[in-house]
C-alpha cells in the first residue's frame, strides 16, 4: 500500500517524494527509522509523521535541543561534546547511535547545526549543519557529512531535514 | 529581550503569539519546557524551535510515536498503556511526567491522539486528542484534558499543538 499524503502546504514536493522513497525502502528492509534532532528541533520527525501510515516505518525520536538532553537521553559522552562542540561530526554520530539504542530503531539519523540568525562563529558560521545516518546491526553502516546552507533560520532547517532524509536513503543502500 | 521571529508561513499568528506568551512566562519563572509527542510527531517542538533564542526556555523533547518509545524512553508503564490505550489521560500524564524526568525540564507537556484519517473507533473517533501539562517540583501541578478536533490530519495536529501551548500557559498559572 503506498503511503497516503494529506494535502499539506508545509510538505514541499521534494521532501514529500524523499519521504515516499525512504518509507518504501524502510518497509522493504523491515526496519524502522528514528530521529535525533538539535537545530531542526523536531521538524524532521514532524515531516515524517505528516504522512498517514508512518507508524509502519517511523518509531519516534528525541529532540535534543539542550546539550544535557544529548548527554542524558541519547548518551552522547560529555567529553565528546567538550572536545568537538555540539555542532560536529562525532556528536551527530553519537546522537544517531544513541537514538537507535534508546528507541530500538534499525536506522537512526541525527542533526546538529547553527540555524541562526545568532550563534555563528568564524569556524562554524550560520548554516553549518552536521548530519549522521547510522544503520545499526552486525554490519553497521555510518555516514557523517557536513553542510553549509544559505538562507534564513527556516530555510536552513528545511534544507537540513532534506539532507537528513537523503542520508537515510543513502545509508539504506 | 523579546523573542525573535523569522518570517515563517508555517507558524500561524495565533500559535506565534501563544509561543511568545509561554516563553515569557517560562523565562520569568526561570524554568524550561519539554515536549512528549505522539500524534503531533514533533510538530510542537518544531514550532517552539522556529523561534530564535528558544534555547533559553525550550530544552527538548521525545517523539514517542511507537508505544515502545513511550515505555522505554518516557517510562510509561506497560500496564497503563494496556489498561487505557495510548490515547488516554493516564498515558499523557505519564508521558508528561516522564519527559520532565528524562530531560530535567520543569514543565512537561504531552499529547496523544488519533490524527487520522485512519485509526479512529466509536470510542475514540478521529480527532480525539489527550493533552497533559505538568509542572514538576514540590508543588506539582497537573492538567489533563481531552479534545475532539474537526478537520484533516494536518488540521488536527495543528489544533493539538495549540492546545498543548494553551495548557502550558495554564499550568504556569
Amino acid at each position: 500500500m503506498p503511503a497516503q499524503y494529506e494535502a499539506n502546504a508545509q510538505l514541499s514536493s521534494q521532501v514529500a517524494s524523499l519521504i515516499g522513497r525512504v518509507s518504501q525502502k524502510l518497509m522493504a528492509c523491515g526496519t524502522m527509522l528514528a530521529t535525533a534532532e538539535s537545530c531542526t528541533g523536531g521538524l524532521a520527525a514532524a515531516h515524517c509523521t505528516e504522512v498517514s501510515g508512518s507508524s509502519a516505518w517511523f518509531v519516534g525520536g528525541v529532540v535534543a535541543y539542550a546539550n544535557g538532553v544529548k548527554e542524558q537521553v541519547l548518551g552522547v559522552p560529555g567529553a565528546v561534546l567538550a572536545a568537538h562542540g555540539a555542532v560536529s561530526g562525532p556528536v551527530v554520530e553519537a546522537m544517531a547511535r544513541g537514538v537507535c539504542r534508546v528507541t530500538g530503531a534499525g536506522v537512526g539519523v541525527a542533526v546538529s547545526g547553527v540555524a541562526g540568525p545568532t550563534g555563528g562563529s568564524v569556524e562554524k558560521p550560520v548554516g553549518t549543519v552536521w548530519v549522521a545516518a547510522v544503520m545499526a546491526g552486525e554490519q553497521e553502516r555510518v555516514l557523517v557529512q557536513r553542510f553549509v546552507f544559505a538562507g534564513n533560520r527556516g530555510q536552513v532547517r528545511e534544507q537540513a531535514v532534506q539532507a537528513m532524509l537523503e542520508m537515510v536513503e543513502a545509508v539504506l543502500g
